[in-house]
């Protein structure tokens, strides 16, 4: 397809390709689950989400920031009368969302191949470097994509360096993923195409509102098997 | 310098352009501080080092992975008595590693400024993302660089796929770093060139024999100041 309007097109992974929140809404309950002899439920989560806000600055994102900052919550918590077997318990669930099996949702194994076929295809995702390497792998997908790049933050700077190492043209570009602020939004401001696959559920710190749905380039789908054809309309010029 | 030999020269960061291993080293010793009541340093520090060991196939490299390991370390030994207080100061202790000083390596500034005017240069590091990309910009080395990878692992696999991703000849290639086992042998066996320049110290986990000297391509230097007569001996035929 030597004439499309597309250079490449980059794929979020967490809750884009596979699932990925709903470990952490699992590990979240087991969270509080463990903590609801100190106290109520609703004041534990909001002491975590507050203590993984506070750290993402230090420690990034992904699961080990995750796990380090549930430690961190279960200690002040319950101002350090947490016990060492409690603590244990955190680094198995730690270990346990490391391990997870890679599930994919639905209609991302058909269309990631299909799209393939006629696209340079491409990765942009944040979290633990060795993590999502290994999900990558086990998703069984890696063969679709040629390139992948694992940032430390998905910001308007972030990207224009993605593609600028990659030599590729913002307006030539389209990006694919689930959060609004961002895989959404920096890609817009640069002037590339976006379309937004929302994942039922959104991580606290990801939550923005969309952009309207009169703004150029953008799009949202409900889910990725509508992609192929939204494509095929944009490429008509439809 | 058209001509050179050299397509790209990378440089491993910690330990070779910065101090890294002594953070962990006084980490470790205030570690063994905290359970000293509980048993005896040696063996606190051997299984330290087996858990981070064990861990390393999981959480990967880095400050994150570390601190994860200490705290899995002080539960297991201290059969779960461990404190929450204690499970604090580790915690606070991994944010001071995350915040510390980068100082460079005596010779460092001038020599990679001086790299830089002749030769395209890049940094391949392991660890954690954020953690590398900030301690790269408090160094005050960023500009020096043109390229900037952080991979998971250093191995003979993943140095050939930065190499092919940047187009750049295995043997057209130099490698300089403190590790053997990381920086030195998986890049001779690519067919490369590799300059081991030791830290005065070396993690467990990376220990390895070093070449024979009279190994083609590989050198072995006091300090980085070194390097550009060596180059230029190189460049030379000598």
């Amino acid at each position: 397809m030597t004439s499309s309007i597309f250079q490449v097109i980059a794929f979020d992974a967490d809750d884009t390709l596979w699932h990925n929140e709903r470990l952490y809404v699992h590990a979240q309950n087991k969270f509080v689950e463990l903590l609801t002899q100190y106290h109520d439920p609703k004041w534990i989560r909001e002491r975590l989400d507050e203590t993984e806000g506070r750290n993402l600055q230090h420690f990034g994102y992904g699961i080990k920031s995750f796990a380090l900052s549930m430690i961190e919550t279960a200690v002040e918590l319950t101002e350090g009368r947490i016990t060492g077997q409690d603590i244990q318990q955190l680094l198995q669930l730690t270990k346990e969302l490391l391990r997870a099996e890679v599930e994919l949702l639905d209609h991302v194994a058909e269309t990631v191949s299909e799209l393939a076929a006629s696209y340079p295809l491409m990765i942009i995702t944040k979290g633990d470097l060795l993590d999502q390497e290994t999900k990558l792998e086990r998703s069984g997908l890696a063969q679709y994509f040629q390139k992948v790049e694992v940032v430390s933050s998905k910001t308007r700077a972030s990207y224009e360096r993605v593609l600028r190492r990659h030599n590729i043209t913002p307006e030539k570009f389209l990006m694919i993923g689930n959060s609004i602020k961002s895989d959404i939004l920096p890609i817009l401001e640069l002037g590339g195409y976006a379309i937004y696959v929302p994942y039922y559920t959104t991580w606290i710190h990801e939550a923005a509102d969309p952009p309207p749905s009169e703004q150029p380039r953008y799009y949202a789908l409900e889910h990725l098997g509508l992609v192929p054809e939204l494509l095929a309309q944009i490429e008509d010029g439809v």
